[in-house]
């Protein structure tokens, strides 16, 4: 082990700046960009400057020994990678534009790794030829590729970024849960050691395929996913993932259906206030095209639909809006008063809200009429029951029934049990005890290692910067020179001193800078603890000072040593 | 710092083979593929599986330190990257095929990088803004991407692989030499850790421009690179930079030049038979395309045209041969049969030795047709002097004249120093002490460090297999139990001990397994010291052994961990 050397900041590229860029939208983005340690090289493509790069490295490390301590073998896959694996599973063509393709010289199909089943599932399939090879958990840390539609929020959202991606390979059903046991433990231990405040919630699967999964939201103004927390219980959810229970009632007392004049009245708003109802009597009909067949999805007209629910039920067929175009091609579709009694040839999808026997007020399929006491499954047929609404503050806890709290949060890592979809496709067998085979069952896990930064630099940081947790820090230690020679000589002096004792030093031995944007600069930085060598120098004594908590202490140089090798 | 787990082969993705893969042609390809370190993914395309990552991650650690060390600053860029940099500086297009490129799902162009040279430039452009912010040395370890033509020989030319990247950056040309001899001496500080045999070596620039720079070769049967050795002085370079001095002769006595009938003589075999001359006194024409442009090119009659010194001297251009369609459109060529005499509208480049008085049997320019007493400078002209011949073994050494000796070698490292090619493309200023712009001069330097290891696998093994040096190696100590429960039982307790002491043990703790097929993997595999769990097991005595002496001897299991933790 060899002590790493002093980083001066006179050498150092690591250029602060006091103006936020004029791209940036969150937190991260503007304190990372700011104190110097990424730069955009293009829309969603960044550069890890010195400083940023140690954070990744640290961010790295610790991964890496957790997934070491679970048992992990570390190997590394290449990102450029055949289409036919890909091909065999489907992925080639589901994964639509997200996907970076390419063309070699020779005119093979290849792709810029997003995830690694399939190649990962060939390696064992190469390598796994019995019962007694498994289980096996192997992981890399590697750098993905996905060719974000909106590449946002700087590293955040990135279309390169760097991912721990790790799978699990077993014989039955309890190894995957074990396994898949195994990452959750891991991934606690990895989000405490970083220091994030994280939550496990239930989700959906996406695009990977699989049963169970589970997501380490960090929450964060700047997040993407929503996320439903339950005031009363344990109960923790990414809003996609929730589903209300279908609860059928008794329509037995509803009078027949019936046509009434509702002139101009194409929207909820318009309808709710024309007849004097609360929306959420009214029931609200959105068309899609699922691959280009129109689907008709009823929820109730209070209710917002979730675009992203529909996308994942519907998955990997793509989800459009329908358009003007689509309502000329279809006049029995009246636009605004669509509803779902007497559609033909229409797929109708219903939120577990429109359960049978509700009764509601809902478009005629005629212009400037609706129809009151249409009841679900007495006036019109329900095709499927999904649960596509928009989560809402104050909706029941799926657990207890109390009412949710809703949050923002980033997504920092992903653990699924992926069952033998890709084992399927690939065919990945090994003989089995009895020498019959077995197919095998996966598990795919995810950290966002480039992503833990960001989310790390939203939760952490404070109004003066960047403000990292010990074992994530760019450097233990940050000494500043605040003054000239003797100053310098001083912060050198220390800064070798402690380097040899094995602390990671950054010190700011600028000259021509004044103390003030040394100050500044080393607050935005972030470094947990600032060293400074300032008016009592000629005495040898330094102010030492919690980046967090704004104390401060005076020391002398032997003292300060003692304190931060402790 | 965490000790490493112990690794268990009975969990280890490390199948070995017996039988060398069908497609390798060179000794590491196989070996590191029969000891399960890597595996194929595509062409030129490598997975590397657990015991690969560790010595691909102990040869990252070494290039780290020795980069620290020069005050080199590690950053991490990004492999995606935007055209239009490489568009300013011209290598968009001179890169070729063997340059990815792609487009993302707006059409913009994008290539994955094969070097940095353009968004280093742009970083510093950003970050440097004054001749006190420099000099600077930026470094990465990343993977790089090369649409190689014919990949091969395993991970020595893959189309994805690991570099360290280097740029010095630096106000005068004295400073750019300052940072070119500091990567000279990290460089061989690295390979010396490595424990890499290799040569520093003269080198042309290829595609890279600028003007000074210098090989690091490794020795080896393997290698794709041929350099001279000087048994007599410390002269050693790449054949591809030997040049051979023009020392013009007097033509005064030489006749005038006159056609002699050679029937059916269009080879320099033939006409050499037919005349009973040496082929040295005869002068060959080839004819090539540069960029569409037939140019004639000179040499002795006895030596061969080295394509790659033509190639270095035309690049950017393209050089291709001619074809039997160009003689068609060319009658004035006439094949077989070509003279530089007369030979109007062809560029003529010759080789040294064809200087200026040197007197020639040559083609007349008609079939059937040589000419003798042709003297370069009297009866033709030379455009170019160019030395493009083949060295061969005993060719003078161009520093002392003792006769060259030959060896093949794997090119592991090269230094540039690039000038300002790439500053004055990308207008790289900063402003120097007398408030003027200047224009920054820059170098660039790489360590291939996945054909490292390559390198180090073909230097150093045996008959056995692998052989690693002590730093590079997976483990330290490779623990065999060379028998049933008592044997492995042993082993893992001594493997557990000297694993807490921090010594890196891979174990092979096999049930089922023969001592003789575990053996046989240990020598395989390579790891520097075995310890045996045999025959004495029951009193604690273990046999350790040196995988390269073969020397043993019986050691308990407390000396065994003092040895080993020596």
């Amino acid at each position: 082990m060899v002590n790493a050397p002093v980083q001066r900041m006179s050498q150092l590229m690591a250029k602060t700046l006091r103006d936020d860029p004029a791209d940036a939208e969150v937190l991260s983005h503007k304190l990372l960009v700011r104190a110097g340690y990424v730069r955009r090289t293009a829309a969603g493509i960044w550069t890890w400057l010195p400083l940023g790069k140690k954070v990744l490295a640290n961010v790295e490390r610790i991964v890496r020994e957790e997934m070491d301590a679970i048992g992990g073998q570390e190997v590394l896959l290449p990102a450029l990678l055949p289409r036919e694996p890909y091909e065999a599973t489907g992925r080639w063509d589901e994964y639509g534009p997200e996907l970076f393709r390419l063309q070699d010289r020779k005119g093979g199909d290849y792709l810029l790794g997003p995830t690694h089943e399939e190649i990962f599932t060939l390696i064992v399939k190469d390598q796994a030829s019995s019962y007694k090879d498994l289980p096996v958990i192997l992981y890399q840390i590697q750098t993905k590729f996905r060719d974000e539609a909106r590449p946002r929020a700087g590293i955040l959202r990135g279309r390169e970024f760097l991912m721990k991606d790790s799978y699990s390979f077993d014989l039955a059903d309890e190894g995957l849960a074990e396994s898949y046991a195994l990452h959750r433990v891991a991934y606690q231990r990895i989000f405490q050691r970083l220091g994030l405040d994280y939550r496990i919630c239930a989700a959906t699967a996406g695009a990977m395929g699989g049963s169970k999964s589970e997501e380490f939201l960090a929450p964060a103004g700047a997040g993407e996913d929503t996320f439903a927390d339950c005031p009363s219980c344990d109960f923790a959810a990414n809003t996609e993932a929730i589903a209300y229970e279908l609860k059928p009632v008794d329509a037995a007392d509803v009078p027949a259906s019936e046509e009434i004049p509702t002139p101009d009245t194409p929207t909820i708003e318009t309808l709710a206030a024309s007849l004097g109802v609360p929306a959420s009597a009214t029931l609200k009909n959105l068309l899609v095209k699922v691959d280009g067949e129109i689907v008709a999805i009823g929820v109730p007209g209070d209710r917002e639909v979730d675009m992203g629910k529909v996308e994942a039920h519907f998955a990997p067929a793509a989800v459009e809006l329908v358009t003007a175009d689509d309502f000329t091609d279809r006049p029995d579709l009246v636009r605004g008063y669509v509803g779902p009694q007497g559609l033909e040839k229409v797929r109708y999808i219903a939120d577990p809200r429109v359960a049978p026997g509700t009764s509601w007020i809902t478009g005629a399929n005629k212009e400037h009429t609706h129809a009151k006491n249409v009841v679900a499954g007495r006036d019109f047929e329900v095709d499927a029951y999904v649960d596509v609404v928009v989560v809402q503050e104050g909706d029941p806890c799926p657990n207890c029934g109390a009412g949710l709290k809703l949050d923002r949060a980033i997504e920092i890592g992903h653990i699924f049990q992926l069952g033998r979809k890709y084992a399927d496709a690939l065919k990945l067998d090994v003989l089995g005890q009895n020498g019959k085979p077995v197919r095998v069952t996966m598990g795919s896990y995810g950290v966002g290692v480039s992503r833990a930064v960001a989310a790390l630099a939203e939760q952490t940081a404070d109004e003066h910067g960047l403000c990292w947790p010990k074992e994530v820090a760019p450097a233990d230690v940050h000494v500043v020179a605040a003054g000239k020679a003797l100053q310098i000589e001083l912060a050198l002096d220390v800064s070798q001193k402690l380097a040899a004792a094995g602390v990671r030093v950054l010190v700011d031995d600028r000259a021509g800078v004044s103390p003030g944007v040394k100050f500044t600069d080393a607050e935005l930085i972030g470094v947990p603890q600032i060293l400074v060598a300032g008016r009592r120098s000629a005495e040898g004594v330094l102010e030492l000072k919690d980046r967090r908590t704004g104390e401060r202490e005076e020391l002398t140089v032997d003292e300060a040593i003692a304190r931060l090798t402790a």
